[in-house]
């Protein structure tokens, strides 16, 4: 199958590159290489299967371009503002990059007559609840810039596969994990203790409590839900039950770096203003399709953070 | 208090600056007079409380300039598309008239701290279901791009609140009816047998069946949810429980015409892609909080009839 990856040198996007050239399908990259790296796809370029475009999908009359060159069967749709923080602080940053991007994929779908869509969607599309968050949950209030992006998004998604007869696959990540990740926690820790290995600032009361998930999980369950599911519009949480609290991470980067920072907390419940503390999918859907990931969230924060320091 | 009404001049904005003058607040209207029409807020120049302004919400210098200069206090924003069939043929005009519109009324509330919105939704946002629809409904899956537009403006609306602090209401409505409408069912019966008064052509099997609700029972249930829902963000269905039916509405619409007309249905269980052909408000959350409407369904459609025949 010719498949079209947006954001595919990123983080999340590469690997599943890697998997999708395994299974022998025909693969195109656009990603403007702002949050994507070129060393994520390196290793891919001397596949003949394999091609890469720098392109900014805002670039309505490009990306046409690249359509209609190319009658793609599929487009796995990963390109995003990944910064939840960064979108807080200037919400042109979601609308562009979360949402417009999604906006100009659907038109360009619409008019080159691509009919198959998978799409990256959030856990911050349900917004703050204590509640267990099934697929079906409402109400949908998003407390930040990004899970607006997503959900608006979604909303467009949905109305776009209704109107115009494009079969949809959505999976909603938790905190994905591991080997070329660009920012988020383990990413922050690492970097203020190579600056200062004294001391971690923690931000927020370390009680943050979210499930992680290795992103070779992730992109397994995102090609097992590709798969298994065949309904017009398909939409799955991706996660596991367990979590792992941001003091817990903490005290696992220190080790894993061979320190004896001390922890200091900012207090407060939360890290930043559109930080959902704590969140816990119910994944009663995807485990009955038949998928759960293999590693708990705890060793998906230490194997990231191995990987990240090159163990 | 100095108000901002966007779409002011159009069908329910116009009937909402005509109560808001009432109460004694400053209004301003901003309308690009697409779907608005002077004629509908003439009467309201005299009032030296009364302001007009004939812009784009989507020129979004112009905008600024307006909020720079007034001081607004809170903003009534009821500017979008409001015809879902037009939005099913060319998808940027949702995304421009019902959604981008949104976004920019947001930016400009957020640089020039205006702490209050009233947003008006609509019962697409939550699909296609047989369900009874509660506020917090879910999976929201909208089938137009109508819908889309509401949902994607929701949701940074969501984000807004959250982030900028900025109270919120939003209600979502029903079919709404009366003075100056300018589409819809009615509209489209009374222009079609105007035409030809033998025979009615009738979308669908006409067994469509959704709530009216008559357009000042419509403002005066916004203005009872703002004045007595004290959240930070309040969302209220708004309608009755009463509906009618298309069928019901042709029969209404010939004999207030006082033709011998023949009604033929084109068939199929719905009008056009994205026309969702029957939903059912659940109204608790309003009616407890103390606002019911006071005019059926029916009673609502068939006052919009006489208004518009000039009865």
């Amino acid at each position: 199958m010719k498949i079209l990856i947006t954001g595919g040198a990123g983080f999340i996007g590469s690997h599943l590159c890697d998997t999708l050239l395994d299974q022998n399908h025909n693969i195109v990259v656009i990603d403007n290489l702002i949050l994507g790296k070129l060393e994520n796809i390196n290793h891919l370029f001397e596949s003949e299967r394999f091609k890469f475009i720098k392109e900014d999908l805002l670039n309505l009359g490009s990306l046409q371009q690249l359509f209609e060159e190319q009658s793609f069967e599929m487009v796995f749709h990963l390109a995003a503002n990944s910064d939840i923080q960064k979108g807080g602080k200037d919400p042109e940053v979601d609308y562009n990059l979360t949402f417009n991007t999604t906006f100009n994929v659907l038109q360009c779908m619409k008019e080159f007559n691509v009919k198959k869509l998978f799409f990256a969607s959030t856990s911050a599309i349900y917004g703050e609840t204590s509640e267990l968050l099934t697929e079906d949950f409402g109400p949908l209030q998003p407390v930040s810039n990004y899970g607006a992006g997503k959900l608006a998004s979604e909303a467009f998604i949905s109305a776009f596969s209704a109107t115009y007869n494009i079969q949809t696959w959505i999976t909603r990540f938790p905190n994905v994990v591991g080997e070329r990740f660009t920012h988020g926690v383990i990413y922050d820790f690492i970097h203020k203790l190579k600056s200062n290995p004294e001391e971690l600032i923690v931000l927020g009361n370390g009680e943050q409590n979210k499930p992680y998930l290795y992103v070779k999980d992730l992109v397994e369950g995102i090609i097992y839900v590709y798969n298994n599911s065949k309904e017009q519009f398909n939409v799955y949480n991706l996660g596991s039950y367990s979590r792992t609290k941001v003091k817990e991470i903490a005290q696992m980067v220190i080790e894993e770096m061979e320190l004896n920072a001390t922890i200091r907390y900012t207090g407060g419940d939360r890290g930043w203003i559109g930080d959902v503390p704590e969140f816990k999918y119910d994944l009663t859907k995807i485990n009955r399709l038949g998928w759960e990931a293999k590693i708990n969230s705890n060793d998906s924060v230490r194997i990231a953070i191995q990987k990240a320091l090159g163990k």
